[in-house]
C-alpha cells in the first residue's frame, strides 16, 4: 500500500525543479512513487541497474527515472538524469510532503515562562518545555516530548512523539528526531573507590548539527567535560548508542544497533553497518566503512572497508570449526614444527 | 515473591478447562504457580525432566503438572498432560488475569474528534489519539501512549505506557506492545548525492499481525514503499530493531537485541537468539534457527540451526589465538606447501 | 563548553571535605572542573599518569589533583591524594550539584488517591502515579514518567523524563534512572504448543538496589516467577537488556548495548564491555571482566578477563582469512595427517 496525498505532477514539473531530461510525454501525470514491481500507471519508479531489468520489462509504472546509460532500457516515458536514486528521493519528497502541523502551543502543553517559542512553531499535547529553552521557527514538537532547560531547537527541526532533550543541549536546523530518542542523558562516567563506583557529573552538552536525522530509541549522551558532537548531515538509524564525548564527522551514516564508545572520533563520510561497534578513544579517518557486525578495536587511519565478522555456518560445521578456534595458536605451532622437520628431511635427503 | 490475585482453583477446574488427567485429589486447591524450588502448599509447579528430579523430590508444592512418562515421578496430586509447559502457561494465565482497566477515556487524554474509540476501550492519562484513528473493543491504551492519525488498533490489544504508533500503521487483535515500543518510525532510506544524504520519504506502513507481542523499547520501522509486516503470533523481545520492508513470518520468535536489516524476509516458525543479526534483503526459510550472537550474511534456504559465534576464552589465550586469526590465510598456504613437500619426500623415498 | 553554577570553592574547602594534602596556595579559587587541555585559571583538573605529562606541562588550569608519586609533576597549586580520579569525581559533584527540583506535585500530574507521596518529593508534569505506590522523601520524578500500582521508589531517587516502572517493582534509594528506561516489563516467557507460542504470565518483580544508575533506554524485565534483582551500586549504561530472573551482584558495571539473557547470575564487582552478551542460565563469578563484543556461552567460575572478539582487518584480508575459517576443521585434519607422514618419514630416514 502507498499512502497518497492527492496532488498530481507531470514529468515536466519534475525536470523544471530538479533538472534532467524527459524522453517521451512530458505531460505524463504522476501522483506517487512506487517500486517497479508494484507501481500503477499514475506512479513513477526508478531503474537502478541490470539486476532489475526483468522488473523494468514487466512494470505497470507510468514513468521511470534512470541514468544516461539506461536511456533506452525502456519505452516508457522517462526522466534521464545523472543520479537516478537521488532524483527519485527528490521526486518522492515533493510528492510526500510532511503533514503540516498547526502553529501554536497545544492547550495541554507546559511551557515555562522564560522559554521562547517562535510563532510558527507547533508544540503538541503533553509537551514540556523547560526554562530559557528556545524553539525556532517552523519547529514541530510532537506530543509527549520533553525539552529541558536552556535547550535550543533550530529552525524547522522536527521532534516526533516522546523525544527527550536534556538541559543545555543544542539541536540544529532541520534536524529530525524519531520517537524515543534521548539526547543528552548522562554519559557513563565512573571512578572506582574501594570497589564502589562514584558518579562523575557529566557537564558537557550534546550538540546535534544541522540536517541530522536520528532513528527511534537511539541515545546520544552529553559530554563528560567537553561536548558530544554530531556533525552536519549525519544520519543515525534506530537503537544506536553514542557515548559521551564522541565526535561524528559530517555526512557519516550508521545503521541500526551500532555502538560508539566514549570519546571515539569518527571521521566524516564514514559508514558503519548494523551492530558495528567502535571502542572508546579510537579515531576513524574520513571515509572509513565499517562492515555490519564488526568490532573496531584500533584506530583506523586510512579510508577503506574494515570487517571482523565471523562467517556463519550450519551449527554442526560450526561446532567442528569452533573447536579448532580455541587451539589456533597450537595449530600454528604445529605447522611451525612441521616446517622445521620437513626442511631437515629435505636437507638430509640422500 | 509471587504476586497473588486471591482467587483459588482446584485441579478439577484445570482439567475441566484445559484437559489432562488428575492423579490424586482433584479438589487440591491452587492459588498460584511457582517453581519447584519456591512453591508453597497452595501453589502448583511443573516438572520438565530428569534435570529437576531432585527439586521435584524436595518441593513443597501442593500439585505438579507433568508429562505422561513422568506420571509416577511424584506422589503429589498431579495433572498428567501431553505438553506440561504449555499446560502450565494456561494455568498461570487463569491464575494471573490481566489487571482490568476501566473502560472510558481519561479526562487528561487528548482524542481528536474524528477518532473512533470503542465503548469498551480504556484510554489512559496523557494519551494522544490522532485523527481518524480507530480503537477496537476492549483495547487498553496505558498512560502516555501516542497513536497517530489513521492508525487502527485491533480488538483487545494492549499498549503499555509510552508506546508510540506512527500514522497509518495497523496493530492486530490481542497484540501486546510493551513500554517504549515504537511502531512505524521512518526507515533508514537515504540516497547519496555528492557526499550528502537525501532522505527518501518512507511511505509504507508497519502492520502488526494478530497475537503479536513486542518487548520494551523495540522498534519496527514503517516500509519505504511497501509495508513492513510482522506475521501473526510473532513474539519479539526487548530492544530489537526491525528495519523497513522486513517481513517476519507467522509464529517466529526473536530474543533481545536482535537486528533485522531492511527488506529481509524471515520465514515462519523461525527463532533468532539474543543479539542475532540478519543482513538486508536476505531470505530465511521457514524453521530456521539462528543462534545467539550470530550474523547471517547470506540467505538460508534450509531449516536448521545456524551459528557464527566466536568462542570466548581467557583473555591471554584469546590474544594468542587472535594473533593467528589474522594470518589464517598464510597458515593455510603453509599447510599446502608442506603437503607438497611431504608428498615429494614420500615419492623420493629410497 | 562547561556549564557553571556560580559557586566558588578553594583547595582548602576540598581537603576539609575530602581529605588529601594541598601543595601550594590553599586559597586557590576553583569554580569548575575541566580537562588539562581545556581548563582555565579558575578550574581544577586531574593528572592520571605519564601519558598526559605533556598536557600537564601546557595546562592553563588553576589547580591539579594528582597521586602521591606525581607530587612534583607540576608547580601548580595541587591536591595530593591516594585516588586522584575518585577525588576529582567528588570535587566535580560538589561543584555541580543536581538542579534542585521544587517539592510538590505538578498541577498536570495524575496521582491515584491511594498513592503515598512524601512531602519533599517532586512530581513533574504529565507524571502518572498508580494505586498504592509509595514515593519517598526527596524523590524527583521528571515529566512524563509512569509509576505503576504498588511501586515503591526509595528516598532521593531520581527518575529522568519518560521513565516507566511497571506495577509492583521496587526502586532503591538514590537510584538514578535515565530517560526511556523501562523497569519491570514482561520477560520473554513462552511455551510452544503445536507451533504457536503461549504467553507465560510474568509474576515476579524487578528490584533495583540502592545507588544503582541505569542509562537511557535500558530495559530491566520483571521476573517470570521469582524476581529480577539488580544489586546495590550497580551501574548500567544505555540500551542494555536485562532479561527476566537475572541477578546482578553489587557494584558490577556494564557498558552500552550489553545483553544479559534470562536467569543469568552475574557476580559482584564484575564488568562487561560494550555489546558484551551473556547467555541464559549462566553464572559469572565475582570479579569477572567480560571484554567488549564478547559472547559468554558457558559459566565462568574464576575471576579474570574473558574475550571472544574476532579481530577486524581490511576487508580484502578478512575475505581471505574468513574463507579459511569455514575450513578450520579440515585444516587441523591436514596438519594431523602431515604430522603422521613426517613422523613416518623421520622414522624411515636412512
Amino acid at each position: 500500500m502507498n499512502l497518497t496525498h492527492g496532488k498530481v505532477y507531470t514529468l515536466a514539473d519534475f525536470v523544471a525543479r530538479f533538472g534532467g531530461e524527459v524522453v517521451g510525454d512530458v505531460s505524463t501525470p504522476v501522483s506517487q512513487v512506487a517500486s517497479l514491481e508494484n507501481a500503477n500507471a499514475d506512479q513513477i519508479s526508478f531503474f537502478s541497474g541490470a539486476r532489475y531489468r526483468q522488473q523494468l520489462q514487466n512494470t505497470a509504472a507510468g514513468a521511470i527515472i534512470l541514468g544516461p546509460k539506461d536511456r533506452e532500457a525502456t519505452n516508457l516515458p522517462r526522466i534521464v538524469c545523472d543520479n537516478a536514486y537521488a532524483y527519485f528521493a527528490k521526486v518522492s519528497t515533493l510528492l510526500n510532503p510532511d503533514v503540516e502541523s498547526e502553529p501554536g502551543i497545544h492547550a495541554t502543553a507546559v511551557v515555562e515562562d522564560s522559554a521562547q517559542i517562535a510563532n510558527s512553531a507547533s508544540i503538541g499535547a503533553f509537551v514540556y518545555i523547560g526554562k530559557n529553552a528556545t524553539i525556532g521557527e517552523q519547529v514541530v514538537i510532537a506530543p509527549g516530548c520533553y525539552v529541558g532547560d536552556n535547550v535550543v531547537i533550530g529552525k524547522a527541526a522536527r521532534l516526533h512523539p516522546r523525544v527527550v532533550v536534556y538541559h543545555d543541549c543544542l539541536v540544529g536546523e532541520r534536524v529530525i528526531l524519531h520517537s524515543g530518542v534521548v539526547i543528552g542523558a548522562d554519559g557513563f562516567g565512573l571512578a572506582n573507590e574501594d570497589g564502589r563506583w562514584i558518579k562523575i557529573p557529566q557537564i558537557g552538552r550534546a550538540i546535534i548539527g544541522n540536517d541530522v536525522e536520528i532513528g527511534a530509541n537511539t541515545t546520544v549522551d552529553r559530554g563528560a567535560m567537553e561536548d558530544t558532537i554530531i556533525g552536519e548531515g549525519v544520519k543515525l538509524d534506530n537503537l544506536i548508542m553514542v557515548a559521551h564525548n564522541v565526535q561524528i564527522g559530517a555526512h557519516s551514516a550508521m545503521a541500526g544497533c551500532v555502538g560508539i564508545a566514549g570519546s571515539a572520533k569518527i571521521g566524516s563520510h564514514c559508514t558503519i553497518g548494523g551492530a558495528g561497534m567502535v571502542l572508546g578513544h579510537l579515531e576513524l579517518a574520513d571515509g572509513v566503512n565499517v562492515s555490519a557486525g564488526t568490532l573496531i578495536t584500533k584506530s583506523v587511519s586510512k579510508p577503506g572497508t574494515y570487517t571482523s565478522a565471523m562467517p556463519f555456518s550450519n551449527h554442526q560445521d560450526w561446532l567442528k570449526n569452533a573447536a579448532q578456534l580455541r587451539h589456533l595458536d597450537s595449530l600454528a605451532e604445529k605447522i611451525h614444527k612441521l616446517e622445521q622437520k620437513v626442511n631437515e628431511l629435505e636437507r638430509d635427503k640422500p
